[in-house]
């Protein structure tokens, strides 16, 4: 965790990091929404940031396109292994921005200022880089860690509600795969009005639910795989939404591919079926719903893309009770199928 | 090195390495020319190959492009992380080939068959993977080795004379890295009528010097730098000369880099004045000059752009003896004018 840094005023924190870092030897990627964040994060530094790489809004601009940009901007103003690539915005400027600085030179240092929730407690943890290549989801990437990640809650009180229920989502994964303690404080609390400390409280516990599993299996050999549960067929449902040119955030779809695997969980392996009509319900209430069932055979071949899978078909996380999870599970079509009607 | 199989027959070696994998799970990467080695290649796996990328030879062709293609052809044809990439090819196609394998849903299976002697004894070496950008040498890369390395001498037969002497460059490198013995043994053989016996324990004395260091320091913090010995000025010389569109081979230019060097090391680090008389009247007999004093500037400018620099200049690994090298030397602008001045 000491690469993780919670803080409620990120300029001073970048102050102390940024010191002895020469002022041309700071490249910043933005998007353009947060681009606007970026004097108010350096002012502490006492400088402008010079080398700025700012990228379109939205998953479709995880691309290639976009990780080109940051690398002819580190190429062309001379950047160095030593100079620094800060990151500035939501998973996909973290994602696509740490890609670019894992392979500028073949690694250069890098700070990720994760914006919204979801990047706070998923997207900016756990070393996973990548941009998206067919509207297929991370198909290129790496696995590299930034140096340091730095939480600013303070950033998520302009974040509009939707974002935030979307990065919701992950939290509501990170409670299935921990206790039934923690769960139950996320069921409770209402994502409209969050009160700012125990919103704190509960970005924290996700953060180290995420780093526990991750630092156990850096490379997703094996239990890091926990982390997938509800992405099999939330990826599924995300891309399907990318391809039809709509505007489903991560958080939306992945909800949707919670009730799906949790309802797995309950055929497979005896999850209890209260929690899921408990969970099924609070995601019903708050998330936007998807019509899956006219699109299943699309998303039965998506997920048949899926990085997880080997021959034997599609690879799922699923649960046997609250924090007990079982990888490699592999459903059939039927099974997905019935699955998908749940949503 | 039990990563790397010395062989007479990779057809043999290959159906043993592909067993087990299915016939639509393997996808080869090849130049237009060394593709035309893929039949026989794979004639003892009784199938011929579905999924194959032909890129352009040369390395201008180390690109984004070339690169952008292997990963389409990986996608399009639903490659998985088990699946194997097969690089069949000089450094160019398995330093560009290994960067899409390394990077395609965060790292493949990836097996090189090096068809060149610098990529037998050099590039498919060391887990460096990369491709070039805007004529700057793989700029953009990273660390990470294949599964195999498939090294077969008789694939060399037909190699042209030029491209033999071309990584005989590398060979003196390791020379120069390791002992006198090794070193005398390169400096009388003759590279035109290499004895195929012995040639087979030059090359494996190489790779033997390279896996050493490289095993000691896989991502480059301290002595792998010493494999960069010749590189400073030499890739400054054939960036040079990609960018004026001349065809020059990699170990040229890493010849003349050597001989600049090794004068830096003679006056900066006391080396041997008779060793580098010799290793200089070996290389000026063997290999092509360039009019290095013609473009000292821009070679200058080239060398800034290093990946090894950091703000003290330009950094030079230097040699005090054979088999005795001093990393992280800067050396003036003057002082490296006249070390391009005995080229």
């Amino acid at each position: 965790m000491e690469r993780i840094i919670f803080t409620t005023d990120s300029s001073l924190v970048l102050a102390e990091l940024l010191q002895g870092v020469r002022h041309d030897q700071l490249f910043v990627v933005a998007d353009k929404h947060t681009v606007g964040f970026c004097d108010k994060l350096l002012e502490k530094v006492n400088w402008m940031p010079l080398n700025v790489a700012v990228v379109d809004c939205g998953e479709e601009n995880k691309s290639l396109v976009s990780v080109a940009r940051v690398w002819s901007m580190l190429s062309k103003r001379g950047a160095r292994r030593s100079s620094i690539l800060l990151c500035v915005g939501g998973g996909m400027v973290t994602d696509m921005g740490g890609f670019a600085a894992s392979t500028f030179k073949r690694g250069m240092r890098c700070i990720y200022v994760p914006t919204t929730l979801l990047a706070q407690v998923d997207a900016s943890l756990g070393g996973k880089t990548g941009f998206n290549l067919d509207g297929l989801k991370n198909e290129i990437g790496t696995f590299s860690e930034p140096e340091r990640v730095v939480i600013d809650v303070s950033l998520l009180q302009t974040l509009p509600v939707r974002e935030r229920v979307s990065g919701y989502a992950e939290m509501l994964k990170h409670g299935l795969l921990s206790d039934m303690e923690y769960l139950e404080r996320l069921l409770v609390c209402d994502t409209n009005v969050p009160e700012r400390e125990e919103f704190l409280e509960l970005i924290k516990k996700s953060v180290s639910v995420k780093n526990d599993i991750v630092t156990q299996d850096p490379n997703e050999k094996g239990i890091r795989k926990a982390l997938n549960f509800g992405h099999t067929i939330g990826h599924a449902i995300e891309s399907c939404s990318m391809m039809r040119r709509e505007n489903m955030l991560h958080g939306e779809a992945i909800a949707l591919g919670i009730i799906a695997e949790l309802y797995l969980s309950v055929r497979e392996k005896g999850f209890p079926g209260e929690v899921y009509r408990r969970v099924r319900e609070f995601i019903k209430r708050y998330y936007p719903t998807y019509p899956v069932m006219e699109h299943a055979d699309t998303l039965y071949e998506l997920m048949l893309h899926d990085k997880k899978n080997d021959r034997k078909g599609v690879n799922f996380t699923l649960l046997e009770d609250v924090g007990q999870f079982s990888i490699n599970n592999y459903c059939t079509k039927e099974q997905i199928t019935e699955a998908l009607n749940q949503i």
